[in-house]
């Protein structure tokens, strides 16, 4: 009886032991980034000196480039490129948007009324004529009512997807999860019914005059491949409101230039500090380089990138020398294509690399709350057992599934995968639009991020996963 | 045993029915908050339409008059008036800051060197002479350093008090609690030794060049009050690499207008929702009306006072009839006397109030976090089993102590005291300076947290405290 409990002590000593040693690590970590950290000063350089920087296009090659330079200055081991082709679409000159209503409060003072709004062609969409496309407007709620309405109802019309996001959503990223849709595939089933165009509410959870893109998809069975745009919340509202209150149709006029070119050649960048018991492991952390050319890409996702870099510079910087391999990627074209996200699987495959983990940062570098993760209920485990560690520094949220878009085709592989869940609430501001600029992150909730990925990655490596 | 057992499952039944219950109204309540919420567009005006309102200015006079409205817009039963004297205290003219240092390469190059560096009177300060104040630069770390330095080596100087925010403090607040001494009796203190003016590192985590004001306090026992200013943390970093680098002595100018006029009268406002069990058992939640007139006081403390007046709109909306009274109450002065809080106390003493619990919301209007709490283990405990109810909405921290400012007078009448606790890692980027605008407070995060303020208010109203 007593040599047992000797035994649960002893295994508890060991156990607390080793706990505090963590919790002493991670408050190092946190101190290192709050301190010292240099992701936003990168960040600055990538959303000011570079900006926007759709896959393709030359700001996304000097983005590589500098993604090089800098995970080189972090005091990665070594830093390698991973060729791709990635698609090249460019949006061209200036958009113009029209409403075009009927004014008539008696039949002499008739007259046509033009109201010009902002529109963004979503990304993939083809140019409309060079005159432009003017036609009568049809509002849907969804997808699914065009089934409803068919072809007659819809050949020849402008489709305007306006079902609004869900704001009692606590997180609205399902309640973008639950209007996105209307813009990725709506372009395609309202071209099987014959309309000319679409017009899509902006994904967002604010009333306001910024429009926000975002990826389209032209499924293969369409007919003709038709234009498609976004208008602000508040125009949607506006245009609304017209079809509601006008006796006469009321028409919208598009006109965009957007094309798409050949493929280009590009690469994901990835930064690795070898592990010292087992190098053969990898941790992977990462966000993706390229981003829409309407804003700088500061929170989408620039702040991902450069904490995934910095991760290595705090591992660095405190001497961490870790049992595992571990590895920040720059991944590109995740927002029109993924190409860098698949690159890196498939070459996982093919060169039979064993993730122990992967981690996506690609919500914002807003503070963090916690990681989604998808794994074995074993894993999920170990995660809640460290939960404990991470509450002083007000990671609580474990909860979540999922990982992200780019570290999704090694699940397939049985990598367990993590996304690094920062507070949501003001992500869909600046999603995707003119806003999303450097000035648009916070200093202190980058850091933070960083130091909780840092922490996470080095737990991993510590205790295996 | 048999009839023990369902005793115990007729209880459990009735917990989880009663929790059931008041999940739902949870759910009803952050729904009817992110739906249908006034608090953002009250916060447009108060910033916009009246902006930074210090106590006894013609703006505080006006944002009186728009509480009473606004509270009765939302609702209210009654909204009534607690007149009180506020100290009033005036900015005066554009306030002017000089670094002159001695730039010698060599004996015939030797010249004055002038920066211009823009400075901030801290609240209370007298003003200098017209002609301002010219005198050599002492940096110090903090107040305790003039104790040891003594009245030799300070008298006659500008004592420069540089101790920089501790960013490895994970809730800026903490870093905040160890570096304002110097801002709030470090001119005393200076005072003491003879100094002639003091400069002060502005209270930030950040970086740049941004002032921040703030109050301080001339002890009755010093010979005289000499004149306190802050300057932005770009220039204190210019600053001290001045005297560090400088053969010669490095001296500040500055030169301030403001004063101390006679007390004016205000008053704090009151809305009530009457209880219909016990209207004499009072829940009390406010934020302070009163702001730096250096910015619009959004964050610091509009957001406070919208979300208050928020809870009574939203209980009133969704037809909730409180067991029992709740007040939102917009206090006057809590920047540079309390005035406004020491009255709601004195009021609540004479009139032998019941409160059953007291809540401030004076962190910024961030994402609700949590709460902090000053009560008894009893209440304490209380707390934690309504916690499973505040996580679906990301309100997962109870563990902090204390309440705010303005209802700390009602502790010594044994009233439990809470503080909202939103995230705190922006609300020293904006706190006391021109950048407290309203652009800076974010739509979603606001509402949550009014609806965080209205949830607790229901628990306690429901199930007392």
């Amino acid at each position: 009886m007593k040599s047992w409990s000797i035994g649960i002590l002893a295994f508890a000593g060991t156990f607390c032991y080793g706990q505090k040693q963590d919790s002493v690590m991670l408050r190092k970590i946190y101190t290192e980034a709050l301190k010292h950290a240099q992701c936003y000063a990168n960040l600055d350089y990538l959303c000011n000196k570079i900006g926007g920087r759709l896959a393709g296009s030359p700001q996304a090659q000097q983005a590589v480039e500098w993604s090089f330079r800098t995970m080189k200055n972090s005091g990665a081991d070594s830093v390698f490129m991973q060729e791709c082709l990635v698609p090249h679409w460019v949006r061209g000159g200036k958009e113009i948007g029209q409403i075009r209503s009927t004014k008539s409060t008696d039949d002499k003072d008739r007259r046509l009324e033009v109201e010009a709004v902002k529109i963004c062609a979503l990304g993939g969409s083809v140019a409309t004529p060079w005159e432009g496309i003017l036609a009568d407007v049809l509002e849907v709620q969804g997808v699914d009512e065009l089934y409803k309405l068919g072809a007659e109802k819809i050949k020849g019309k402008i489709v305007f997807f306006n079902r609004p996001f869900d704001n009692s959503e606590i997180d609205p990223f399902n309640a973008y999860g639950k209007a996105v849709d209307q813009r990725w595939k709506g372009p395609s089933i309202a071209a099987k019914f014959g309309a000319v165009a679409t017009v899509c509410r902006s994904m967002t959870t604010l009333i306001n005059d910024v429009p926000h893109t975002g990826s389209m998809q032209y499924l293969d069975s369409i007919p003709e491949k038709i234009p498609a745009c976004a208008i602000s919340t508040w125009a949607a509202e506006r245009l609304s409101s017209l079809l509601k209150s006008s006796a006469e149709p009321v028409q919208f006029y598009l006109n965009m230039s957007c094309q798409t070119l050949p493929d280009e050649k590009s690469c994901n960048v990835v930064a690795e500090l070898k592990g010292w018991e087992h190098p053969e492991k990898i941790i992977v952390v990462g966000g993706h380089l390229d981003s829409w050319e309407t804003g700088d890409g500061a929170q989408d996702d620039g702040a991902g990138v450069v904490q995934s870099i910095e991760v290595i510079r705090i591992l660095k910087a405190l001497g961490i020398k870790p049992r595992f391999t571990i590895r920040a990627v720059a991944f590109i074209n995740e927002e029109n294509g993924l190409r860098g996200g698949l690159k890196y699987g498939e070459l996982a495959a093919k060169n039979k690399e064993q993730h122990v983990l992967a981690i996506e940062t690609d919500r914002g570098g807003f503070t963090p709350r916690g990681f989604t993760f998808s794994g074995s209920a074993e894993q999920r485990k170990k995660l809640f057992k460290w939960k404990p560690l991470f509450e002083p520094y007000g990671v609580y949220d474990f909860t979540g599934k999922g990982g992200g878009g780019d570290i999704s085709p090694l699940e397939k592989q049985g990598v367990p995968l993590m996304e690094l869940y920062p507070d949501p609430q003001r992500y869909f501001d600046y999603h995707h639009t003119a806003d999303d600029t450097f000035k648009s992150v916070n200093k202190r909730e980058l850091e933070m991020g960083a130091a909780t990925l840092a922490a996470m990655v080095y737990l991993v490596s510590e205790h295996g996963f």
